[in-house]
């Protein structure tokens, strides 16, 4: 079965191929989507303690759902546009951040890599 | 094969494990990570032109990819913490999107959905 | 003495005009500068508990005081550039809030309007 | 007459006072609301080109108006939660940023300053 990240690649080309729609999906226009979506989702968690925010009612946990999906269609369509190969770029960063959080140093701590 | 984003998931929920970090990972602190990181993306765009995007020089390409990755990272673990199927809201986006946007209406512009 | 924001928004005026930039300050590309720096000012507050937001070290507090004027800088060279008067739009706003938040309905409580 | 940062301040302590918000207005929360407001500022151009983000249409630019004004009453309540001058810590900046862009090297370019 094809893998999710290039599946919806695809219908995501498709999509905006049926209604010319590359000529407004330049990176810039399409990173500005992203960091709007981004905003969207933490939008309902703004007045939330942690604790709510673990437990969050019903219609907020379905709007969430749907910003999230927002995010990853903008994330795989700019990736697309750049050529970047998304599932390649995350194993990568996995890697290093496996690197820059050393178990030892960073166990149960929240402190930046920059001030362990 | 196991399907990307269920891949990233799992090396995120032994990430997490490992340093016991799951006690900083509440979905507002994970969101609020989310909309830092598009911030990033976006960051290195936001004096483009249009036409500039679409061709960076390698350097910034390089670090697109890293924050591209980054986004994806805190997706897939604050889509993981809220027990979202991240393929499955976005299949069921993509037709909502089918909807919103029908390809006779919406062909060639660049308008929201609501003003079509 | 000269107002703050119309202080600010005359040295911006000049700083620009010297530099000849007022090319690249377009209200796209400031709104997403705008973005951009809110981010950044988020990003020290992101794995923070609200009672350590609340007891910043001295140093975050410090970075933190930079951020909060890169935002206003560009808040009041986007609002320049859009003609509006900031202080005039501020008012009206705290007006309507007022309206929209009646003390009785919203007192303790952290709740959107839409939903008092 | 009052300086209109020191107006808003004192117009917003009070609506707080009232409804005893101070409670929810912790920097972290703020940060939150701020980033939020900054990205509901930045939606309406997103698909816009730069020359239409000059131009905007009557609705749009009322809606602005308003995003803008948004974001300079969670800045202030911010700074007010911060004990943060924006007045000064703006001239502070604006001095930092005249060192960082000398006149000659800056003039009729975007870069940033650690690249000129």
């Amino acid at each position: 079965m094809t893998d999710s990240l290039i599946r919806i690649r695809d219908a995501l080309r498709s999509f905006a191929a049926r209604r010319d729609w590359d000529q407004f999906h330049s990176p810039k226009n399409l990173a500005t989507a992203l960091a709007v979506e981004a905003a969207e989702l933490l939008e309902p968690f703004q007045w939330l303690t942690d604790e709510q925010s673990r437990n969050l009612p019903a219609g907020t946990r379905l709007a969430v759902e749907e910003e999230l999906a927002d995010v990853l269609l903008y994330l795989v369509r700019l990736a697309d546009r750049l050529g970047v190969d998304l599932d390649q770029a995350a194993a990568a960063k996995i890697t290093r951040n496996e690197e820059k959080y050393p178990v030892d140093k960073s166990r149960g701590s929240s402190r930046k890599y920059t001030e362990l």
